[in-house]
């Protein structure tokens, strides 16, 4: 378990100032992440990577001439936020275009797609590659909907070799393309993490027992069976890897495949080369050769016991990528030549923009919406521990304390703005900002949304009346629909928001005072919430994570619900 | 846990199988571990590291140009034999003589000590180097006395880049004790690791609770305190460390520091950043500079949860070379250029010699020493666990395992000799051997040595009698008083075996039947190892580990007295 800590709440944070202390001669630390120390030549691609963290030598550890360029780093198991992408990726291009790659989960995929957005609108050449081998995570048919684990970096590596050699961003897209078509994981777990400041594990497995497939943040796996010998498991991974062997491979006679024998954390170097002498005699027996085979922590999953086999089919193009020279804190092969430090200035990593002065009136709003603010973030800090546990049963338990960061940054940010003058609007912005920001994660985004959709509909100037409350929330909702796609049934915080918008625009059209039509609808939300555990998921994280998705309740709707139910005492 | 294992007693040959089979271009197996595949300039100095199996990267990760020539591997936590010890030195020898280096453990000591005995024989130059680091295992004025923990990598990075750089056997030999001299560890546990096949953890630290000083194996600590923030481990660490910053380096205004930040296996990368991060702080205080600074897993521990700081003081002399080049298996640095391959033949891991044919009544005298060496393994089998147990007390847990595996393998070995024909002498000098290279660690030493002295009293000719048996016997305790330089009283095998040597002689000299003889002798030993607990310990073990030595029972006594027990029912 993870024991050594400070604060929980800066753990990410601390333990990325060790890192680039550790490292200073290779990265350097930029708002949202890390990018090269060495200098990048003019016209190449950037390659900017990242997730959350808690998965080292993922992602921070992998930036280096031949692999990535940067790397944004979120919170603990949360996505980092589209401005940190953003952050990293404007400190590492290099004038030929960016290619945005992570491990496809919703959050980094909702961060990451709007970071593109930004940095298009800003004039950049931007890709996105999300990477998708884990074959417990949807079907062979649904490549595309599959979870990136130890993969990760078979597309990393190639399309940092790529970029190294010069090619144009539309070849190095294409050839991370491939790699990704062309790579297979299967983990199997033996026992949960625990988060710092956590007093369990995050999910457990009964002794004696493994679990196959299961996600590298305990998202449910194919089947639980019996614990088997180190051989038996790895015969288990390389068949079920086989029976995925692209017809392309066997067809062109090729017999290259890249190996990564991947530990999660607790099983050890050891166990990890017992796994691999007999996955070598496996490839061997079907005519396969393995090329620069992997066995170690690749992507660590805090000190979650298990480990993960990766196969990546190669043919010529992708084995002399795979095999190329890089030179990264984590991940170093070959030989690269030494190259003079970036002398450009980086935007550092605390930059604030002043904040815009408010109305009289609006400031005075902005002074109830402190507190109310304040009361969201003593109701999610009261709910963080059964948030997390909620969240584990079919996420990757990291709900709760996202929530308690982004509400806390969001309260601080919050009062910050209104004692620096600001209105209603800007300080419900900024705070929307700060919760996205430090939050990460998909409940991050959506909140920062919320909150800013919140704030647009109040202004800076006028103080805000009843309506232009209720027209906040109402957007606020809006804005979650929007984003994420989702529509009420999929069990995430639409269940909740959705029923919410409705009562309280038909109570207050009824007539009803804003705060008692407020009550009646954070009960809306509440019963929706308590039913989502009893519906069937149709989409979203259900179809991603398969069948075991039925009948488990996303823990956004729970806490929708129990926001709205602590701000009926701001009224 | 350690749960991924096939055959518990194959765990780390089938582990160093699989690393080989990863590292195929880097290093290549010979008897007794590993040495480089590339090849050796001719008249460089060899350095050939090693210890117990189970601290990869150490030593196996750890052979490379700019690092070590070879590594002999034992069995989980036991020493390599010194065949093993011979042979990987012999491997990597390259005209320029060996420097034997590893970490400052009993069973190490014995076996490299005796492994460079027997390579002087045949006429290289060795020098023997202990590796002692962790101040938590003796004063500073017995700086010698004690243990090697993850400074083993600061002195081997030193031996090596002077090797690669062509010095003298004697100079590289003076900067490794120069090296040995400069470097502090100090280590703190939470938890501790469970050997393969085992029913649960070799020792546990009590929750919320942290012990300082802790040994790889479980060796007691300094004291136990409350857990604290990853901070204050960090201040106590530095605090212990730079007190005993050597006079030289503050006198002469020195400011550098090599700093290794090293887990034990559970400990997660971030959390060692988080350290990390502070120490660094903290260093930066004292005018510290840190060079190249390791953060990562060195010397693990199976899945042991802690970790160590190192702290190596440097001068000029060893920056340089703690700097310099090196490429291994776990540990790269700067630009090695690439070697061609050896080429020579090495050694093969198997290469019986054939067996010497014993006359008949030898031969079938050798059919009974099989019977006892099978009635030795079930004695041993049977006890495993509890002498496991026993040892962790004060040892390093591994009595119980290295036992079982010696006394199979010497079963294994007697009986094939015997059915290749072999008399009794033979029979029991390769049961010996046998039982001293599988099971390494100093009761394997010990045992070889009885059970080949045993042997040489019987000869190969004549049917042994009543005689040569007893002075088999005599000779067998005389061996281990002779290579361990144990007294009685110092709670080591010895207490048992003296006892069990006087009351044999005495009783035959009273004309005692051989069969009453052992008996009695037996009951005398099981008494004396019965007594070893309640007797304070003068020397050895209780010297090494301190005032927590007193009052623990040394399991060799107990082992010991289990098997001459289970041979009375041999005659």
């Amino acid at each position: 378990m993870t024991v050594l800590c400070n604060d929980p709440a800066a753990f990410a944070d601390e333990a990325l100032e060790g890192f680039v202390a550790a490292h200073a001669g290779r990265v350097r630390r930029v708002r949202g992440g890390v990018v090269r120390s060495a200098a990048t030549p003019r016209g190449q691609v950037a390659l900017v990577v990242g997730g959350g963290s808690g998965h080292y030598p993922a992602f921070a550890g992998w930036v280096g001439p031949g692999l990535a360029h940067g790397a944004a780093c979120g919170n603990l198991f949360a996505s980092p936020s589209a401005a940190q992408v953003a952050s990293v990726a404007r400190a590492s291009e290099a004038g030929g275009g960016v290619i945005l790659s992570f491990g496809n989960y919703a959050g980094d995929v909702l961060h990451f797609g709007q970071a593109a957005v930004r940095l298009r609108a800003e004039g950049l050449d931007v890709r996105v590659l999300a990477v998708t081998d884990d074959i417990a995570s949807a079907p062979p048919e649904s490549h595309g909907l599959r979870r990136g684990t130890a993969g990760d970096l078979v597309a990393f590596k190639v399309m940092g070799a790529a970029a190294e050699r010069g090619l144009g961003i539309d070849e190095v897209e294409r050839l991370g393309r491939r790699a990704v078509a062309a790579t297979r994981s299967l983990g199997v777990a033996f026992g949960g993490c625990t988060l710092p400041g956590a007093a369990g594990p995050l999910f457990t497995v009964a002794p004696g027992r493994m679990a196959l497939g299961l996600g590298i943040h305990g998202e449910p796996g194919i089947e639980e069976r019996e614990l088997a010998s180190a051989d038996a498991v790895a015969d288990l991974l390389v068949d079920r890897l086989l029976a995925e062997r692209p017809p392309w491979h066997v067809g062109y006679g090729e017999d290259r495949v890249a190996v990564l024998v991947n530990g999660l954390g607790e099983t050890k170097y050891d166990e990890l080369f017992l796994v691999h002498r007999r996955v070598a005699a496996r490839l061997a027996a079907h005519g396969l050769r393995a090329v620069d085979p992997e066995v170690g922590e690749l992507v660590t999953s805090m000190d979650m016991a298990g480990l993960s086999l990766t196969l990546a089919f190669l043919d010529d193009e992708l084995a002399e990528l795979w095999q190329a020279p890089a030179d990264s804190p984590a991940y170093r092969k070959g030989i690269v030549e030494p190259r003079r430090d970036r002398t450009d200035d980086l935007e550092t990593y605390a930059a604030p923009s002043p904040v815009a002065a408010g109305t009289e009136p609006s400031r005075s709003a902005a002074t109830r919406l402190v507190a109310a603010l304040g009361a969201i973030r003593e109701a999610v800090a009261g709910a963080e521990e059964r948030l997390g546990r909620l969240d584990a049963v079919a996420g990757d338990g990291d709900h709760g304390i996202g929530m308690r960061r982004g509400a806390e940054s969001a309260a601080t940010a919050g009062a910050e703005a209104a004692a620096a003058g600001a209105g209603a609007m800007t300080t419900l912005v900024l705070a929307g900002e700060a919760w996205s920001e430090r939050a990460g994660g998909t409940s991050g985004a959506l909140w920062g949304a919320m909150l800013t959709a919140f704030g647009a509909a109040l202004g800076d100037e006028a103080a805000p009346g009843r309506e232009q409350l209720a027209a906040g929330a109402r957007a606020a909702v809006a804005a979650v629909t929007d984003l994420g796609g989702a529509a009420p049934g999929d069990k995430t915080l639409v269940d909740a928001a959705v029923p919410f918008a409705e009562t309280l625009t038909r109570a207050l059209a009824e007539g009803e005072r804003l705060a008692a039509a407020w009550e009646s609808a954070a009960s809306a939300a509440t019963r929706a919430a308590e039913a989502t555990a009893a519906v069937p998921a149709r989409i979203g994280r259900a179809r991603v994570h398969g069948e075991r998705g039925i009948g488990t309740p996303d823990p956004g709707a729970v806490s929708f619900a129990l926001i709205v139910t602590a701000l009926t005492e701001e009224f």
